[in-house]
């Protein structure tokens, strides 16, 4: 998979491959089974091939190899692309890696010319230019389907926004809030997971082909050429530094495991909310899942598939991190292991943003069990004493502590807050006045939460119409 | 995978698969790709059609389906063991996971004597099983190859019984010692992982079939006789737990991860010792790789993978901790998620194993360069500073201060220690006598740490014969 | 903190410490910052007497000391011990680490002798020892304090053999179970826990001292003496692993991290169970704590905090693995680094166990909401599937399908199954009789799950009693 | 430490402190030891005091609390902030975090008014806002502390532009480059580092403060006016999102993972250098250690100990993402457990950058061994190559082969490629000139590696001269 490195084919000539014209013997068995990455890098192949032709135009143009040459190779890049879109190439252990099978595919369409195609290039900067590739395009798709998940979300937002449900600290009822409030909270989530990825895609997009395989070449090449080619904003600025550097996987996974993260959360809450006890919510039967014993069962599994999976994604991460510690410059073959994290991260991520969008758009919503919810546990006693402060200008620490014992009240009778008398509160508190006990109703709660940020209705609807904005400028 | 979960299969009976009359709507497509396993579950085929047949008859045994069904079924459990194994069965995602596969192949060739079998069981209690079957052999397997591992050891141990070479802390030559002496530290090393292996497996053998879902069963079953058929020490003991349970996986990770750490170690020093700069190994042709644009090259890239995949196997246990962490009782679909890190970590710590292996055995010494190192540095100072103690009955302390000194001396004079004279040492020390300076040659020196567990040639002789019986008896 | 390292002390001798006579230049200030772990590792210092105090015992019956000198250093010891415990010891970064803390003051309270206690030792075996001896005694800690709460557990498991409970999977009501039965599956956890840290206090319990800096030594020792005296099995076999050895502790931080989730799903439960939703319990107000804005709040911090530790936890035994990764022999460095996750690990699972077991003790349960939860959500439809098994001799896969027909006809109604009239359910399935509706009731559903391990009361009240006979012996 | 949860003071008033009017008990001792978060928390002391003063300064203007009052309480905040400066405040467990020891002492000073701070404030919405402030200074530290040492680089690399050296792949001698070429390396790798803490910046810089406990408040506040006082771009957008976030703590440990990495990787690289094998670079006496027991010895030890204390940097990170995976909204009190990671993590990586700045600062180069190091293992044999493509058109794949059969000649004569005769070349290639063995020199060959980002001195310099350029700018 690297530069340097390679067990690799048997081609004609024994024994070994290409590469081992060094040796005397062939690769032990073991040797082939550990060193081959065709297994998993075979995934790079339409980025190999890409980065192959910007390399081969360039070379082309700086009259490094001939025109007629040149044009060989390209047609040998087409058919090869072709073959492996198709199912038709014939993929070989011996031949390690992509790059090895693409360049001893072109040798054996175009013949010599094909041998030229290598020229101040090693598979040290090949790779590092596809997966820089890959993960481009990695966080273009991922950022995408970000978007189309907070839309849901903006949607749903949108038409519950005046939907009361009590809000949650320490999973206890805290203050009534609406669902569109809490919905916005992962819009939040998601608009920061895209902006860290296009953070990342500006800071990856420099191109290290040309770094040889650590110090550059003696070859005159144009490494501006072949980074525009590529859609990179050019090329790297230190050649051992470009072959070592894998800071753009680690930050990819970095960004993917807060993503992941964020769905773990509000999977977290869709098995609560579709529990028996919650009653929030219910998935369709599209979305839910029978048991082999339990013939009763409808199980929210993709909820918890997509928290699962949130383990996964970290343990990328970290193998990554664990995988550079320590390691000296430059090219090392413990880089050959970043492949299989990075796939199997963007994969796991991308699946379960479609799971977390199907179920946010097609949950029902249970809005009068919210509600109810909202209204217990004395949801509303800040309300009581900020209307406390307001109205009797009461200091606030006074008024948390007049409240306290008016809850203390209420729990001793068994009854809501808003459920005790006037006369009864003025036992504690004299100056309370009629108008105190209303504004512990749910719906006013939550009115009166206007400040910027906050969960009333209209503010809901405006937070909605600034966050759609936000997204179609990003 | 899970017991009670589904987005199942389509058979004849639309809308859904046999687990789906539950529900009015077939699965969304999203549901169908999160939540299919089959994709990495087959491959605990051979154990769960092993427990199959272990319920089989246990459910005759206790006459909860007649005789003739059972031979029915076991039949047919042998056509599909075979049917997989020769790669003539046909998978299908709809079909979810390796249990509803069999169910239903097994259902298409005996008709109903095959819905017979999931009586008094749950894909709860039967993947817990499954899982359970695959990494007791896998520890097995682990643990055979660790042992095969450690002969090698012992055998270039006892070659290397007198080759000088550093020792080092911090990098930095400390003490002459053997090679002999150390490989036998790895030796160590690789005997605590498989004691810690076999631990783990003791602990994991019990048997959860017959746990059902989450609760046990009210049919009559017989859990001691179906635990001993799968050569279990016995039933678990609580039937929640059991299907909720993952402790077997996440101790067999951290097992595999010290293991990991362990190859790390040795691998790290491969690559030490055969750069030019070390030059005390050379890995044959057959473990060496070459580079794609530079022509000389002669890579350990096998060990460079060993020491990578590390990273992988850790990222692992990780992962599967994270899943864990706070699940509610009793199996959460989350927990679908164990398998692939398991399979992952044990196929690469197989690997590896096989890779150490090989360049242990294979390896050459070169024993000059390393006796040849071994006496650079004043790497017997501390001998000269314990002739002190032993001889002039100087306070270690004092000896430490006066070799010190010495060490500057030659320092400054740009020799060895033992290439001052005689005078030149008594100018700071005049107890110093001619001995001393003989025992700062390493063979001296190393023949002289004949502690229990020192270096000393002959007690790591009787250290490779001690090794070689424990090694026998574990 | 290691052997054979030191920016050490200024004594009386310019310029540096007592291991700085070979160099010209004191120690740069940032090296005095980063090399110094004297503000961690004082911790130690008991179990650095201890091991002291047997070295000095052996190198006095090996004639390698004086007696008087023995004498001296052991009063000195005593002394140290107690100025340390009292608090009247001063630190000082410039002295590095507790070993030379201990062997600095202990020369100025007894002259030369202090000096010569350091013979035929190192701070690589030093801290070898005196970190598995702490290790020792937090095993022995942890698996008392587990045993208590398994106690606690058993106690209440015991009053709640027959407390109705829906017994969850997917978080969804699955099957009708008891308290009692869910509290056992945790015994069962923390019983793995005890057995897991038992076989790593086994295997830990081999004596390092005579190791020396990495090869043994010259001086005639005596280790099996001194491994005796400090309560290990013996001493290690190599002294190269026996200074690079930090298995031990990497196998003490997977058990932890192992009890920390366990711990963590626990807290997950008691969040859970005593949210208003679910109101299954709650925690007495000294276990509950308020809020500063919201006056009528009553958090489950302790649950809380004990759920998020489990991070820590994982995150301790991860930060070793990575830091032991790639290491080559013998003693390095970074090994300092092993002590802070040690410590921090056992102090945040002795914590957790505490605050867990005064949880599980204290909180008041609410049988009534349990078992009315229990009767909900059709949790004993697989006892109708069962009945028709056992009675009507269906296939079990036919079984779970005609009651899936039953299930749904019961929701287009409304109403539980339990509440069909015997006429609906015939209309499915002609066969079913009265009793088949009886067996519906929570109470039997519990009662008829009496297989081995099972949920039924009279199952669990003698899983309770073998629980007790279990917890004495081990 | 969190908004709305304490077990807290006990103040004048039985039982509990000033947040237990609820309740009827105090809290139990467990309660107090795990909950209490002052022992770590003080440390936002200056960033809590500052927010206070901006929540202040906005409650007079918005007339929400007396102009005296506000007067009262500022004085009284600078008094705090002077005592816990001093030494002289008295913390107790009992009070629970930094925000109740603020505000209790407040009221001691200054009475009623105290108790009006907290009006419109949750501490959930104040300890998003202390810890972001927090952050945000350390991202500013850090950032000065990487761009001293990229300036230290940036030295060192221009003195050494020409100071031959090998370049490494798979640490096998590769092509020969320059030292200033391999520092230029880390240059970029913490020029990225510093790209992504500012971007991290950037995004944390949204105000939290009037989020209050999740949703608000009915006070009339102008949340725009305390964000613009504490210098942050504007008010949060979500009050939910705001006090459930930590999204910043992720990316900060994220990208501190990343310094640690790469730190981790020049710190191997100094720990090989200075080894006697390698013998590139020698740490001065005032940035190395001695051992206890070896006399001799020299250690690199702060090398070693920033490439350990890479693993509790990624611990961290782990830890943190552990913590928050699966968390329902908002506040939860497992967020507590936000702080420590976040400091250790900040405390080590500025304590590793100061001690990787001076050793680069201070490290003797070696150039000679370097050069001579330099010219082994046929390293120019890229450069033979690539002279037979360039001059004889040969396809690069032949001319690879060409070479590697030159290089098995070598070895069989045991001599270096250069030390061929002309006509032993010929023997296996005709075309080689005599000009071919002059670019085998290493000087030759690394000025040949002029492409951009290569080796070549004079581009070295250039690439310093824009280095210096690209820092003085970001």
């Amino acid at each position: 998979m690297n530069d340097d490195s390679t067990g690799a084919s048997r081609g004609g000539r024994p024994p070994g491959g290409p590469l081992r014209d060094r040796f005397a013997d062939e690769p032990h068995a073991v040797m082939e089974r550990i060193n081959a990455s065709i297994g998993f890098d075979r995934r790079l192949y339409a980025h190999d091939i890409e980065a192959s032709r910007a390399h081969c135009d360039m070379l082309v143009a700086r009259r490094i190899i001939p025109e007629a040459d040149g044009r060989e190779i390209l047609k040998g890049l087409d058919k090869i692309e072709e073959e492996i879109a198709s199912g038709a190439f014939a993929f070989s252990p011996a031949l390690e890696d992509i790059h090895m099978h693409v360049e001893a595919r072109l040798t054996e369409l175009v013949g010599d010319a094909g041998g030229r195609l290598h020229t101040a290039r090693s598979r040290n900067d090949q790779v590092a230019t596809d997966l820089r590739l890959w993960v481009r395009d990695a966080i273009d798709e991922t950022r995408a389907a970000l978007a189309s998940l907070q839309e849901t979300l903006l949607t749903r937002a949108g038409e519950h926004a005046a939907t009361i449900m009590p809000g949650f600290t320490h999973l206890q009822s805290a203050q009534p809030v609406t669902l569109g409030h809490h919905l916005l909270a992962y819009f939040e989530m998601f608009d920061r997971d895209r902006s860290r990825l296009a953070d990342c895609r500006r800071r990856l997009n420099r191109c290290p082909l040309g770094s040889g395989a650590l110090a550059g070449t003696s070859i005159p090449i144009d490494r501006d050429m072949t980074a525009e080619a590529l859609g990179f904003d050019g090329p790297t600025a230190n050649s051992m530094d470009a072959v070592s550097d894998r800071d753009f996987a680690v930050e990819f996974l970095a960004c993917l495991s807060l993503v992941a993260v964020h769905l773990s959360r509000i999977a977290e809450e869709i098995v609560l909310w579709s529990t028996a006890q919650f009653g929030f919510v219910s998935l369709p039967d599209a979305l839910a899942t029978g048991s082999s014993m339990m013939p009763q069962k409808r199980n929210p599994d993709a909820a918890e598939l997509v928290r699962g999976k949130a383990g996964r994604v970290v343990g990328a991460l970290n193998a990554l991190l664990i995988l550079l510690k320590g390691l000296p410059l430059t090219y090392s073959k413990d880089m050959q292991e970043d492949k299989e994290p990075v796939f199997d991260a963007a994969d796991s991520v991308s699946l379960c943003v479609a799971a977390v969008t199907a179920m946010v758009a097609d949950m029902t919503v249970h809005a009068a069990a919210m509600e109810d919810a909202a209204g217990r546990g004395h949801a509303t006693a800040t309300d009581l004493a900020e209307w406390l402060v307001k109205e009797l200008s009461m200091p606030f620490r006074e008024a948390h502590r007049t409240t306290a014992r008016i809850v203390r009240l209420a729990d001793s009778k068994g009854v809501a807050i808003g459920d005790l008398s006037l006369d009864e509160m003025r036992g504690i508190e004299p100056g309370i006045a009629a108008e105190a006990i209303d504004a512990l109703g749910v719906r006013d709660s939550v009115s009166s939460r206007a400040s910027h940020g906050g969960a009333a209705p209209e503010r809901v609807r405006r937070a909605v119409d600034e966050a759609r904005r936000r997204l179609a400028e990003t």
